[in-house]
């Protein structure tokens, strides 16, 4: 049975006590059965990867022994994901992947076409932390609060690309992305694309490069993961 | 409301009547409320997308006539990809991502590591079709039965590539993966990652080339997407 891996809020140092809440220890002693004793990989986004030790096992509480790094922390690259939140199963999932591509960010974006007005934050940063423990990470993306997009592009530094795909250029020949240096974003469209107005203004601005990802149509989960693979190939940490 | 699009099996050809069985009766007059004069896209993977007419619209039967051509039949890329069945909600995901991202047949494979013994390739191929309807695909691979790897392999064509996602290349520095002529197929192991066998067997292939999807591990359904997005834009028609 592979290691059992909790993400948690609390600084990690070798021998300092990390203390448990209710949720915490009904997870590890309650569903995982861990008792005191046995051992565990936690990490906090920040300290790195921590072998610990049970050392206090109740029903409502507990206590955890950090005993050695397992690895160094590592950030992915400065990408952020901009998506427009669609139905819960995908938006969900967009999260995850996020979270597993390498994103230190990821953004909900209000688009004119967009059909949800709210999205609940605090669940999509529990998918992060999720795909986080499972895949072996030690980064956590921040899962900011929905906001408009236009509102979003005011206070844009232009020193952040902004790979925009552009789903009308589906048909026919487009831009294949290229390398470029420093920090990056990825944005994707909601189930309808994005409004005349809109793809006219995102073509203009300055850092923002249209994308075409092949010539057919893709959903936006699908686009979000393609797009994000072909810029940590092009310019992320997967060169 | 966007146009409803349907795939089919029989001929398409302008003026000549299209049958419809009791399924096909129900979603259009039952469930997307169509009658009779309604226009509506078909396509059957061969012969392009037509705009059709209702001519007929019964309970159980009805019959349609198909108008005019509104694309060509477009083929994808000679690409496959070959996944060790997951869990069942990953394994439907999987089959319909491969069927946006341009792929010509949908392997399952079994691996040492895989759980499932069986898939139920008509559900596949149902998901399969309904990626294509929703994303105005006029092409849908071929969902093959399941196969185990090392069969697969013994009778395996060396002009097609195999691109093999190797999940221990994640901590270290590993292949870019470049581009190459000709046929190709991406190969993404289950949960467990390969055997070290099949591993050894996989490298020592003359036609397959490791692939490191970026140091983050992926889940399978992420690998599989992310994989095809590169393959696509290096060897395939994104570029």
């Amino acid at each position: 049975m592979s290691k059992v891996r909790l993400h948690l809020d609390h600084p990690l140092a070798e021998g300092q006590p990390v203390p448990l809440g209710e949720d915490q220890a009904h997870y590890l002693f309650g569903v995982m059965r861990l008792s005191v004793g046995d051992r565990l990989s936690v990490f906090n986004g920040r300290d790195g990867e921590w072998e610990a030790e049970v050392t206090d096992a109740g029903k409502r509480a507990g206590r955890l022994r950090p005993l050695e790094q397992t690895r160094p922390q590592e950030m992915p690259p400065d990408l952020w994901l901009l998506f427009a939140p669609i139905k819960k199963a995908r938006t969900d999932f967009i999260v995850e992947k996020a979270a597993e591509m390498g994103c230190r960010r990821i953004l909900p974006v209000q688009t004119e076409f967009t059909n949800s007005e709210r999205v609940k934050a605090e669940r999509l940063r529990a998918h992060a932390v999720e795909a986080a423990e499972q895949c072996g990470g030690v980064f956590v993306p921040e899962v900011a609060e929905m906001t408009r997009l236009r509102d979003l592009l005011a206070t844009w530094d232009a020193g952040r690309t902004l790979w925009f795909c552009d789903e009308t250029l589906a048909g026919g020949v487009g831009p294949v992305p290229e390398r470029h240096e420093g920090p990056g974003a990825v944005l994707v469209g909601p189930e309808g694309g994005f409004s005349e107005e809109e793809r006219g203004r995102l073509r203009a601005l300055p850092y923002a490069r249209s994308v075409r990802l092949g010539p057919r149509i893709l959903r936006a989960d699908t686009a979000a993961v393609a797009a994000l693979a072909l810029w940590q190939a092009t310019c992320g940490d997967w060169r």
